[in-house]
């Protein structure tokens, strides 16, 4: 007996995605060294549904999620993709996780040690090949160029958050693009810095102040320059502390 | 004296988007009878930014949405955007609104009025031509079929959220869209419902179980037959009652 | 035929609250000059439940909200929960209604005009009085005096949010309260500001560094001093630009 | 040399509150048997700040975090607070802690097992004693009393959101309170069921239907008689299926 989901469709219309969202679930994320470590991500998890079939068996998402290593990197997502699309079965598969990374950092002064929350998402399509992007978004501090220039000495500053999104060749990890972004701003934010450590960075800061437009385009040079890197999109956002609103500029480029 | 934000750029990266985002400002948006209705709308406002120019100046986009009648229309975004382009100066402008429009509701039996918060977001771009998206948020009921069947009887049903976008020539108003929605689930949901709506559309909704994938092929049919559309994408998220996650099933096409 | 809901309960346990949740509505929230502004408010509405209940009739909470004028002031609040506390019956109904007010704002130099979005929230009960809340709040600029004093000179800025609740007597309107949050920080913000107007802020921000424990203390005394206020709070929470968390502080008072 | 934050004050007003909010950081959590969980957790740490201090060292907030084992357990929690008020220094110290706890289910029929991700806060405070208070939300399936009544037959269903909090003698799991949660709705929800799970499920779901009032009776009567809790708060938050808002019911007892 068929069930009620493979019941042939009359209305001739093929859906691009049909699946799951919203499903938290334990996963790894790799470090630099390859080392595996926890993470808590949020999927979605999708496939294509040709437009004879009426509907997908959602359960076998997650059996395939449950059943799988849950490792948010090439191999393993590439691993899930394969599963799903022959266990659906379906001509594509696709996956959205999102987790948080926490980069190591080290107070440049003290010395102290803390660990930066990063969000990471992967997104991933695996049809006749697998197309996978990795973002990442980095919060940074900002010090605004215009108003150091009108004051020839006060500056307003602010956090901002900035994001690099990533198709790549090889391997690329995530504290390579942490360290590309705070190469990119006036400084890098930490959770912990003692009095000479906040000195040492504002000092640094206000040497180098930014526009919202010059942390993307400091990101792109560096992603221009880097040859792992085949497609790229650098998004930079301040929460600016002299409006209410937040400033935002984005490129997108690929060789 | 030219200012900082039009120093030339040495780096030559032309940027796709600068400008401003999370800006929450009063605005209107007009119903189906053309009339004006109080909104609150999240702007962001954005334009290309040449290879030769540093920065945008921040305060145009504010400024230029102050004047504005911040009229959430073909017709108004139009408008702002032609504003934008010309002052700050580029030669394309885009904006980003989000608000919520309100559709009033009749309860089927006792004919009790109410209104349902839609969410609805125009995003527009201002290049050689005006190219404009209209996307309503509209909340429903499913109630599963696979249930139905298994148990022969007892279904379960669930909140749902249907999202219809469409590019259109000529007038579509949210209300269309809105009802587009409504007939392609379940059931509608109301904010006030008596005891005999609540016994009537409970019974309706029995007798016309959706899957996800079923409301977006719905939706899908009747843009197909609207001749003013001619680009669309459907999304349905159910809020799964025997699952802590969501199902979900889009689709989009263009003549 | 009494309803379901109002079959006696043998559990003999009484509810504090029953009601609903997250309904969004149109609403109106007077200016200081009592003039009614279009706003759009997100309700909460319950009342207390006697242990012989089984169950509220929860359309009765929508009935009354639509049929009431939705003024969010201390009348239209306190009719509403009569409303409320009568035709459900009970002992007591609660109310908690957020919006947003748009102050309007004047640029120090320029005399640019824009509207500030500034958090609303009004919690109140009606038991065998009314008990109202108003809390409003005020996104600022705090410069930091630590690092002003270690850099003699740089300091690091950032947006912070105040948020003060107040019970009163006689009249408070948002304005008020916006204004003193503004009077207690390093800066106000604004939507729309001009190169003159920038400088003008920011060398007043400098001459004038908080902490969030100042910002707290700052309201604290100006409410102090206000005889209509009989109870407050005051919270201050940075977007510190040098760290990737908040700051904060809170302060809670009755006279 | 005094540090800016040790000036004295001269406003004269004690804070209840200063320190930090939004802090991301990893973290363990105890499952039933005592074993330790990685886990990703929100951090808000305070202090009392007396009248005679202008400010708080904020970095020591996240030194202890750091130096600290940040175990989410009684024993951890303990420990963090007393470095705390000690170290900053202050007569107390204060807590809100954050993150997911995975539930081990196996579905009723198959048996297949999955997690169920439920959020889980922690609140502390430490004066002369330790104050501790355990959250723990639930994700539950809710069949509508009113809706099988009225029909006879077809009802309509909706997933809910029931959060527990208690205070507590010896030990409590989050197990613990999840399994009192589940047996409370008319269901529970899981990630992964099978054709034949749904089918029990909903059958036996079918039979118990309850309202919010209900659910959080239902708990209560659970908690009144469990000797190691002596103050509770249970709420259930349905997202009713036929509305767009939310239903809700609470309860607060203490022995």
């Amino acid at each position: 007996v068929p069930s009620i989901q493979d019941t042939p469709d009359q209305r001739e219309i093929p859906l691009d995605r049909v699946g799951i969202t919203e499903l938290v679930y334990p996963a790894t994320i790799l470090d630099r060294e390859g080392r595996p470590r926890a993470a808590e991500a949020t999927f979605s998890l999708f496939v294509e549904l040709g437009e004879e079939t009426r509907a997908a068996h959602m359960s076998r998402f997650v059996e395939a999620l449950e059943a799988s290593d849950r490792e948010l990197s090439v191999r393993g997502i590439g691993s899930l993709l394969g599963t799903l699309r022959e266990t659906l079965p379906s001509r594509s598969a696709h996956l959205v996780a999102s987790c948080t990374f926490f980069a190591p950092k080290r107070a440049p002064r003290s010395g102290a040690e803390s660990l930066l929350a990063c969000p990471v998402t992967w997104e991933a399509s695996l049809g006749d090949s697998l197309d996978l992007v990795l973002t990442v978004g980095v919060p940074v501090m900002t010090v605004c160029p215009c108003s150091k220039e009108a004051t020839g000495g006060p500056a307003h500053s602010q956090r901002g958050l900035v994001s690099v999104s990533v198709r790549f060749r090889g391997e690329v990890a995530v504290e390579d693009l942490v360290e590309i972004v705070e190469d990119s701003a006036s400084a890098p934010v930490y959770a912990l810095l003692k009095g000479d450590d906040e000195r040492a960075i504002l000092t640094g800061a206000y040497e180098r102040p930014v526009f919202v437009e010059d942390v993307v385009r400091n990101v792109a040079e560096r992603l221009d320059s880097d040859v792992r890197v085949h497609w790229y999109r650098a998004e930079a956002e301040n929460l600016d502390s002299v409006h209410d609103h937040n400033l935002y500029a984005s490129v997108e480029r690929s060789r």
